[in-house]
């Protein structure tokens, strides 16, 4: 019943896809944080869509506005509220979907959950839009992290069946900016270059395809998260659940640990410059739900963006009879694409507020 | 910071693997539900170490003693604590460990985390033990959600490489019932017995082997959950992750679908007989975060066991040198024997704390 | 570390006094609730400053904006978030104060709570001001327990030591509206006079004083709420202190009860139209923290308000030397005649926040 | 629906009077804390009946097991379990009232919660018996706080209209320690004699009294809370009215500050041994939700027991009827005696749980 995740760094998100606008709460930020407009509204741009060819053509001006929390460009503890105006709202696009849900939509749950009363329009406090507002917390929360030696990056693991390759042991903060300014957040451009070849032909087909991102954040010292429901993969999988689409999550190793032997999966323990690390990251950096000091490293499964203008089965709920529809307007063939900073985003709010627990 | 999770129902775990007890706590439940004890018991004996040849011998016998919450046998509605007395316990064999972190056990984070003050005996709070006061809170939610027509079962869908059959569409309460009497939590006789092979080899070699759980809830009406962070992904998300050894969790298709089309992976929606439906179940009976009244489906992975008999590279915390060390004892060649039932108790907690949310 | 307050139905408030706007996001409103904006602004015009000649003169408009959560007047189940946009700032008047903190104002616990990073022009996030976010979601709470038969009505019970009668053992709802249309909220118009030319003295002299709210809760069922911390005692008093100047709580006799025997005090039970009710109501409606389906009652006690004209001791940050100061501009010399219908609105959220809950 | 109270440090009540044990789980203590059983024994026992003639004459012996959390005596960073058993147990006496609810106490409540299903004997998890395992928590807290200079104490400031000494402006642990050891905790002993005679009359005339009790938590930094809702008034509100029979909390001059003015009730700024404090502390060391150094101080208002021997009022719930019924069994004419303890323990764990949230 809630839009909002956190403990002692709370973020609530608010808003419909057609409502006057969307918007943040946050709730627990360190007071005296500089926040770098400019590198916030760069951040964002990653997300927004129109950046390249494949991604919506909507043009949405996702400039947030501070109503709260900030006093001349610094954090000064209090709330921050941040909200964009929407504008660009075709309403009569829904109207006709409304008796004939969307498959894979939030369409029918919805109406079962809101007995009819959700604002579907653009698909309401469902849509991928929502993950605006989630990236002004989450840009925030990279550039406090970031001033503690804490950095947080992502690229595109695979579009499809074409998988990029992985990030290296001890990735670096300098590769998850080149990755991030490329037009396509991958490490190898030839695999790159594959994967938009997949989300053309998707798009010109009137069809939509999965993918997944790998995201790492360095920097975490080891000792921080707790046992059982509240370590560090607990709370970042109740929030990373959260971003649209989202129908898997693994750590480290993740399912590919499932088929493999102890001793092969085991991270050894080694002394490397005095300091106490692993051979391997298997454990993606978190044992018993507490950080050891290596990377903290996770894939997010995305599936296909389910609005494709291909002819789709579906049923009438006026008539209650089987039908068929094909979804107008512009999508996204490919959400994969612009949820790799939504990913940073949410890991980066979830480390920052593990590390507001005093110890 | 909490070994705790649940909104409306509150599950709280404590205890140490060789401290006096450990034991749960359950805050929320609805007054007047007959527990049936004969019943709990034989759902908890499914976890039992013992129970066959391939999972550690150490003979636990783990019987929860009530001390609130329950008189004559009905649920007062005040927090209901049991207890499960520890008894074989072997203090012994820990000490030898203190100084060689076992490599991808707790031991090295606990000791960041807690200072050295953690009482790491038998992996303390980490242990795989303290998943059998799970199974009190998750065997009494079973059996207040099947007087509501709601059945949890579950099913291991690997052992190494090694699979078993999906779960069918449709899974049924019979084919729950049936696949948990058997020795080995499988669908299908003849994987399962591949699998015991499997473990008994990894056994032998001192090794141990991961594997997967699939997880089905039938009978949730559609429109219960919500959007964002608290729906039933969010809130199944951030408990199951609290299972020892899980470094995976995936929803219907899961990474299955990152690899698909949208029109290969949609789920149209169908009338049969009356009731809308979909075709397939891609979603896992979850969209936008609110079930669909399809069957709720996942996937959990489980890394293999870290404790294994095979020379591993590890550190002396004293000398702070690079060592090796042989794990004694008895260890589970395969923790996935046991989780089975350990994954359905959590899920009939999590699916129970929902329906306490008042539409 | 949080400005929010809820479990079922939670409420958020963000903004400082001059900031650019100040708000309320309000998640967990059930769906399909017509909002009548009407109703509400007049509520809210009940706080609002500038209704008698007695309260600050500064002209707020505050009329709330929403951003989400309402469509065509109805709820449709999303978060409802609505702001305030600040205009009438005098930032002029905070620099000065910036070294000498005013006695009883938040400016020095701030100082130490946010190592001066606060915002604190016009109080900040301590203002009086942001409980005018507060009582959207209550005026919001309100008709919808209207709706349900529950009314929250509240009269200002003291002003120093001039006392209002106090409400009937059965408060009505007509009784409450009766009072709320008043120029000062009070049962009793000869008393409301002396309260009115005690506060006019106040303001005369350059003073402030404080006073009481008294509060009932009627049409509230039996069975609500829950023992120990989570009983609607807890509820309420967790949410009213966090109404600025409020330094005591009492639920029915209160403090009172605490000078009689149990048999003069203890509420005796009688069937009255075939209704279990009790003869008196020395518990105030609430027993065991859960509800007996009596008004709910509770008097809130209001300090002075701190911001006084009259010369006042106080140190000088800088030099660390006592010095003194008197603090110019406007200020309501009583905080009480505005802050009966901001205790209504925190008693309403509470309440239907509670009934929330299934049962 | 939660006995439960607490953020980074949560204390979880279980157990009803006549269950097999009642008990508290503790979650987020700090590791490496030692804790001395001898004066957290000496602690509870000020709060065990029996300590003089007036109080009940039942003899509980409340020695906690401590099932998990400590190991060799000092917290291990795990959730702390302790129970006591329950063996005084004379459930025949509940019989007769189930169908005669007592006034003023939860019988009829709990009855309309719980759908007859709580086990009231005793009054089940209403009874004052559960303060035993609050003061397990509160007596470990007291430990932790007065290593880091932060001490706790109370004493009774009234017996029905008999009214100790106020706490003196700075009041030391020594004070604290004097007025813990006295057969009736109050600074002046001509009053405390008053009240003894006045309580043993109450007795005689099988009648209870109610009374208050002061408390004072010193040496806690300025800064340590939050604006709103978070603050430590909002804390210790929340939890105070979990203890059974509190009706009125008022904090610093509480509700005499309400029939001043703002000139007599501001606290002003002094420099004291080049330290800033305050002259008076009618804010009871709270601004704004935030310490400021001063005491912490408030008075809690407890309701006379409504066990009384006395003829009472009330209604057969079986025929409908009004009839009468007195009390039989052995009553504490005056929780107050044993509630000093009990609500230092309250106000140590709420203040240990604020100093667990990283500034």
């Amino acid at each position: 019943m809630s839009s909002e995740y956190g403990k002692n760094l709370k973020i609530s998100i608010f808003g419909e896809s057609h409502g006057k606008a969307i918007g943040v709460n946050i709730d627990g930020l360190i007071p005296g944080e500089a926040i770098d407009m400019e590198e916030l509204f760069s951040f964002m741009s990653r997300r927004a869509p129109g950046k390249n060819k494949l991604a919506t053509k909507r043009c949405e001006k996702d400039e947030p506005i501070f109503l709260s929390g900030i006093t001349n460009g610094v954090t000064n503890g209090f709330p921050v509220c941040a909200i964009i105006e929407n504008s660009d709202m075709h309403s009569s696009d829904y109207s006709k979907l409304k008796n004939t849900p969307r498959p894979s939509h939030a369409d029918y749950t919805a109406l079962m959950r809101y007995n009819g009363f959700a604002d579907m329009r653009g698909s309401g406090h469902f849509s991928g839009r929502l993950t605006a507002p989630l990236c002004i917390a989450g840009g925030i929360a990279k550039q406090i992290l970031a001033r503690r030696g804490i950095y947080v990056g992502a690229h595109i693991s695979s579009i499809g069946t074409v998988k990029d390759d992985d990030f290296p042991l001890y990735p670096s903060n300098e590769l998850f900016d080149a990755v991030a300014k490329k037009d396509i957040a991958v490490i190898c451009d030839s695999k790159g270059e594959e994967m938009k070849a997949l989300i053309a032909k998707a798009a010109q087909d009137g069809d939509s395809v999965g993918g997944t991102v790998e995201c790492a954040i360095i920097g975490v010292d080891a000792g921080i998260g707790s046992p059982m429901f509240d370590g560090i993969e607990n709370r970042l999988a109740s929030a990373i659940f959260g971003i649209p689409a989202v129908k898997g999550l693994e750590f480290g190793a993740g399912f590919g640990a499932c088929e493999r032997l102890g001793s092969e999966n085991n991270d050894a323990f080694i002394i490397q410059n005095g300091k106490i690390v692993t051979k391997t990251n298997n454990n993606g950096g978190i044992i018993g739900g507490i950080s050891n000091s290596m990377p903290i490293t996770l894939r997010v499964g995305f599936k296909p963006t389910p609005s494709i203008s291909k002819q789709q089965q579906t049923v009438d709920l006026s008539t209650m009879e089987n039908t068929s529809l094909s979804i107008g307007g512009r999508h996204d063939p490919c959400v994969v694409l612009r949820a790799v900073s939504v990913v940073e985003a949410v890991c980066a709010t979830v480390i920052l507020d593990l590390l507001l627990e005093a110890k």
